[in-house]
């Protein structure tokens, strides 16, 4: 195997108390030459689709490396740890609760599957067996894998292959489309209140005009938004639905956060319906 | 042109979606040597004023580096965008609204100014020539242009000189001082509930005993304050008036929050009037 | 003096406003070949005893390494500036307030200390003497003897050296121990609202069944725990007893917030005590 002396590190852990620099500093012992990206480590606590949106879309745009991620709620249960190849060249690291595979899709399709053996890991890493910790996985057995994986060992030195149908995938986020109608989950709220839907862009039909939006199973107001190409195109108040930056179907406000005005949080469904011209 | 290999990262983005982290993965491909510096990416969304600031405090204590910042509300609209050489010898890569500019001024003065072309771009960087956004211009244009920088591509090469009379400033913070009374805009409120103000600790006058603090038109509590040197010579629940780390007048509490003390909040205005002793 | 070319950052800075920017930049100045790892910088602000736990966790997962770490609320006063050096190889660089002490000892204990005196470390970074902060020494003294360091400068050029004894000490965080009851501080609220606490897991006895969990000084609900190995054997609302990750005891709920639920914050005092079975 080709070293690649490069990790990227995607996590629930937060910065406030240490968590992931105990890793970086791990990984760097174990290989001096690599470089470590911060792809995010804020993603909501346990959020595990959340995980997998990040890194599938981050992933791809870096060269060819080692991607660490963990946002593991099931640690210290019987869930299986993993390395995946990419079809591209990249290793994907981290537990089998499915936040690998969308990105694994995005980095060309998975070539193969390990399961990770945490004592073949620590021994190849040289690192003590008896210290293994039930909550804190990331420390105690992917890290050191990425580690050793950027620095060139061969991830079948780490466990057994793995039958890739056997690997736990995420329920893809919910939509539905009819005709002129469609209900799609909401899958991010950026930083502007901007809201991301399950729905890709080329698929709401028509594209231009106006959609009343309502929010499912919620006794929350409906509204009125226009489709328009960038937000100058809006209103003070006024509602968009747009293209994203991912080509994705988003709601967005001119200056302000559609989020908090339509009181709107991740994992809601949002009914977009036609409304005859 | 030399080689830079070093970027400096400014933003409004956050770093919970990965919007921060396609940009650095994209720079990393496109110039495998780069290293990449993040200055901050919590500037509050779309104050490009408050984007201006951390970028000029920062960028000078780099060496010569290409510095990308992008907060950028206009998104989408005429705006241009931008490359700016400065004297000392870094590139500032942002939009056309003001943001770059006390950087440059502070790195020595602006040498140059280049629009940016977004085909001429992504061309040389050999990106798709389809696959620009309307809304993630850091990621569709201006880190591409700023990797190429860093790599030694000549500014020349993505688009045509700017005549430097015609690039957007911001209105400077409000400061207006009169014969011992003084009113300032806050430009910043840190960490520590420290108030910053847009007025020069030099041009403070007197430089001792007290000053009466009101806000401007907002109906708040008025407070007195003594003029200190350090935090330590205040005694529980005095303001502080003293000479900050950038040489600016700030308003403190020794081991609490003045903002939250005295409800201030960003660009707010305070009048200082200095207490016959 | 061997080239370290390897800096730790810790700090209550946060990265809103460029602090922790203008020091990595100055040091990179100062030292073209340094690698910087921010260990986290959300520190509660001006919380050494949290900045001190921090860096005890995190240091000593790097190889050798010049650790800069700066919770400083007595910045300004007459607190001395330190470098230490670890029996390991490591520098510590900080405020003579207790904030490296734990690091220290967890790489192997103090070999040596020195003062560092501004005026030596500034003339050996040419840096103007007439430059100095009251109120920003990490980017006007401790970070450029950093970089110094990390550059193979002799601490001994920096100032005199220290007597170990007169070293400021934190005092430990509070625990009482008799017979199947327990006193412990909170230490850490972990970004899952886990509670953790100053007892070592390894003190706890009995190491099974139930604990009455009472907030001590505080009117705050009782809470009944059990002991378990992994989050996974709880039941929803069940609250847990467990060793963490850092082999010390912790209170957790399955997918929610311990801390939360019981109304804790970070220095209250837990009293557990064994319910007889």
């Amino acid at each position: 195997m080709d070293r690649l002396d490069r990790i990227t590190f995607t996590s629930d852990f937060g910065l406030a108390w240490g968590y992931v620099a105990v890793c970086e500093g791990l990984m760097r012992r174990l290989n001096s030459r690599v470089q470590i990206f911060h792809l995010g480590h804020e993603v909501p606590a346990g959020d595990v689709s959340a995980g997998a949106l990040i890194l599938e879309r981050a992933a791809p745009a870096f060269p060819p490396a080692v991607h660490l991620a963990v946002v593991d709620p099931g640690v210290g249960t019987a869930r299986r740890a993993l390395v995946l190849a990419s079809q591209r060249g990249d290793f994907l690291v981290g537990p089998d609760n499915g936040l690998l595979i969308p990105a694994a899709r995005a980095l060309g399709g998975i070539a193969a599957a390990w399961s990770l053996d945490v004592t073949a890991v620590r021994t190849k890493a040289s690192l003590p067996l008896d210290q293994v910790s039930v909550t804190f996985h990331a420390r105690d057995l992917f890290a050191p894998a990425a580690a050793l994986l950027s620095a060139g060992v061969d991830p079948g030195q780490f466990g057994p292959p793995t039958e890739l149908g056997t690997l736990v995938s995420l329920p893809p986020p919910m939509v539905v489309a009819s005709r002129e109608s469609f209900v799609a989950e909401v899958i991010e709220i950026d930083r502007f209140g901007n809201i991301g839907l399950a729905l890709r862009f080329a698929d709401l039909s028509p594209k231009q005009g106006l959609y009343r939006v309502e929010v499912v199973e919620e006794t929350l107001p409906e509204w009125t938004a226009r489709v328009v190409h960038t937000f100058s195109e809006l209103g003070s108040g006024e509602l968009g639905v747009y293209c994203d930056s991912w080509g994705q179907v988003g709601l967005a406000l001119r200056s302000a956060s559609a989020a908090q005005m339509l009181s709107i949080d991740r994992g809601m469904k949002i009914r977009l319906t036609a409304v005859p011209s």
